[in-house]
């Protein structure tokens, strides 16, 4: 074995930033970025006691920067108690067979709990890299009740979350630096960062900020042609529904025109359909899937190719809706008229990451097989989840009400989702004081209202900019899962209220 | 909107895997194969009833191909009953309250359950993106145990298992096609196929086959001189320690040299040592963590700039050791000598993943937190570990035993890991036969071996071409997890004298 050499004080590493992979210092990640990490420091100088001591002007951090319903204490959304149930007896089978008070663990609680225990065997167990069969077949008769549409089990794969399934349908479709994604813009920044990443060019198409955020289709399709001229091989197109930050629900007619587009223009279509279950004006805006829009297109000679044409992937997740089971790492994505030779690659891909967690799988299972009228935990469960969407529902009314009362905000109502993105109008002082401190003027306003109160939110341009949006105009997305409201819109209110006199 | 082309019989996917990301269809993942697709058809008849009427000769598949302890029905290692204890109190808090039996949940399961709820809030919440402060603390602290040298919690990085770690890694370490890593020959094809996925050069060391697969440190230097030359920016080494497939483990003065050439020849080290507790000679060669021995050289003058120089990054699971909990996907990554601009960028990337399952991080601070003596939950676990450990080792001897009382068949006795990887010399006829199936020889003899067992192993190419090997011999890898050891060497000692004389 060769000396080694023992006079380097002059080492130089082998991993810096100008070393590794020149895509990762490019990625950015705002809803977990400088001003989370303040806000974690905070929560610790608080835990440890020390917040006045310290100087900070507030009791406790609120984290509305991520939609995690159960964080505790201040979202604390109640797990819903079926899952917990069922959860606990596939972890520790033997109390399925202990003597315990009847009312402990329902009968079908503990029926289900056997079903996948049959099919899973040990939640200890790596699965098919797919998920377990018996899953994947509950998923797909979801699919097909919630669509009138079959689904196939085969074409359906568990994950860790919809965001692992986006990065592993993007890792695979994106060839190299000359691909095009589309991404909408505001957009949810998993996918301006997986771009990145990857390596791959984001085609932005922008919502309309003062027209619901509609999407433009039209705009989109010249964008193709546009991108496509000067080189870029746009091949996909990812679309929110409902949309992430903006609380925005598509329409039926909307959906159409979007596929028929990406038919023309061949654009494969990721459909994120995580928040499917958090919709608030179901009457005029209720969730239509793009799976079921793209299969209604066989009933018409003339959309017909359409209908088996598109290539489509879908994705749902458990860490939204009423379930919230954020930390559970557990979702889906279904493919529709992908070739089976990708699929294959899909599935190969699949398989080196071994499988999804468990009870992720088992989550899924959850989300897609409620208790049913009748069963023993029926009653509790449907108390427990109208209770959630009602509270997120009258939360998001009452936080978007205030906001609009405040000078300067001006908030749409969330049609779907978990968020309010309410449009701030800053005062010109306030943007010189930004430009001094070489910040942007959202993240400026983020920080001075975490500094001032605790509350943590997301700068607008955290989820992409905005084009001809006056200097002035800013966004901040905000989850609606803070438990005290009252104390939140209070604390918001009269930090915005010195900040506009500061700035005057 | 423009009208869609209703006339496209002539549709071209956008997907194909021509189109797709060029390095996917270059990723091999033999772990999973068409031997594996082929054993999950043949269970699939059997859970049917359909075995007879299909003509399998054999009443079960056993999957001997992964490492995946709990599987049911032919591996069936029972979990510890104390990590699904804490396990099941952490899904469903309520229990912790409910009037229980009192030998249900012992007092210090009870504990734990709090102390990890005190911190994490409910599972059902993303943690912090490097996983649980709380438990991040306890790695550091049975690191330091482990290793006699001070450890931080803020280097440790909780993980999806050991192999969502190593891909984080690479991912990140990978700048371009120039950079080569170094890869052991045979190696777990997690490495070759990640090398493949993110198009890096796998700069490949053997291990010698007839010499329990020692390392040739002066070779491995004189690889990277040679690689060097030929353009290849080698920049990092990985070692799998005890060895997957091989079962060998390395010796300290092994572990020194390999850190010395790392430091001349400026590499960094990947230690993958999930298989540290799986260890069948600690007399002779216990674990010892790399990290430790880069450590001590801070003792000695001359290597002192070794211990604070190469970085290293050390990686552990869940999956693997006796809890064998590969369903939970959990796992920890330790940086040691990395740069803090390096390992903020590691933070993002694992930001942009949001965090392990919950699940997943309580096995982490199970593995690193077992019950202590006096608790009363000591006994039941040190009996249940101690007799899966006695289990594993009992199955590893035997099985090696009996492979090389049959013809044709040497095998090493494992000293440490899951695995066996014995050495079967095939009849010249057999090379032959395979050759018209254009199949390789290993993969031959794996394939009619299932057809005619049910037994599901890997062929010894899955792990990479071995040099200087006589074509007539080939490896395979066996787990020896299989509950049945007897009929699992019966019905492998059936077929292979049977293949001899077929081929004789």
């Amino acid at each position: 074995m060769a000396a080694s050499s023992s006079s380097s004080s002059s080492y130089k590493p082998v991993l810096t930033v100008e070393s590794i992979n020149p895509h990762v210092p490019n990625v950015e990640y705002a809803v977990r970025g400088e001003l989370s990490n303040r806000a974690n420091d905070y929560a610790n100088i608080l835990a440890e006691g020390k917040g006045k001591e310290r100087g900070l002007a507030f009791p406790s951090v609120v984290s509305a920067n991520i939609g995690n319903p159960q964080q505790q204490p201040f979202l604390a959304q109640k797990p819903l108690t079926f899952w917990r149930q069922v959860a606990a007896l596939t972890e520790y089978p033997a109390l399925l067979d202990a003597k315990l008070p009847d009312d402990v663990f329902p009968r079908d609680v503990k029926d289900r709990a056997r079903h996948i225990l049959d099919d899973v065997g040990s939640v200890g167990a790596y699965s098919h890299s797919k998920g377990a069969a018996s899953i994947r077949k509950h998923v797909a008769e979801f699919i097909q009740e919630r669509d009138g549409h079959p689904s196939d089990p085969e074409m359906i794969y568990l994950t860790a979350g919809a965001s692992a399934g986006v990065q592993l349908l993007l890792s695979i479709l994106i060839a190299g630096p000359q691909v095009g994604v589309m991404i909408p813009i505001p957009q949810y920044p998993l996918y301006s960062a997986a771009l990145a990443f990857y390596g791959a060019q984001p085609v932005r198409y922008f919502l309309d900020a003062h027209h619901d955020w509609a999407i433009d289709v039209d705009a989109m399709a010249r964008q193709v042609d546009e991108s496509r001229q000067k080189g870029i091989d746009v091949r996909a197109c990812c679309v929110i529904n409902p949309g992430n930050p903006t609380g925005s629900c598509l329409s039926r007619k909307n959906i159409e025109d979007i596929l028929k587009m990406a038919h023309d223009k061949r654009l494969v279509v990721m459909a994120d359909e995580v928040y499917q279950a958090n919709i608030y004006q179901p009457d005029t805006l209720p969730f239509i899937s793009f799976k079921k829009v793209l299969r209604d297109f066989e009933k018409d000679e003339a959309t017909k190719n359409i209908a088996s044409e598109v290539e489509l992937v879908s994705f749902h997740s458990i860490s939204k809706g009423v379930s919230g089971e954020c930390g559970r790492r557990g979702g889906y994505f279904e493919l529709t008229n992908i070739s089976s030779d990708v699929e294959a690659q899909v599935y190969k891909m699949a398989s080196v990451n071994l499988c999804p967690s468990l009870q992720g799988q088992i989550g899924v299972d959850l989300l897609v097989r409620p208790p049913r009228q009748g069963e023993p935990s029926y009653e509790l469960w449907k108390h427990e989840t109208q209770s959630i969407h009602e509270t997120l529902e009258a939360r998001s009314k009452k936080m978007a009400g205030k906001f609009n009362e405040l000078e300067g905000i001006q908030c749409n109502e969330a049609q779907g989702a978990l968020y309010l993105f309410p449009e701030i109008t800053l005062p010109q002082k306030a943007i010189e004081a930004a430009q001094k401190e070489k910040r942007q003027p959202d993240l400026f306003y983020c920080l001075k209202m975490l500094d001032a109160t605790g509350i943590c939110v997301v700068p607008g341009s955290g989820f992409g900019k905005m084009p001809d949006l006056e200097q002035r105009k800013v966004f901040l997305r905000t989850t609606v899962l803070a438990k005290e409201t009252d104390e939140f819109v209070e604390r918001f209110g009269t930090f915005h209220k010195k900040f506009l006199e500061e700035y005057a």
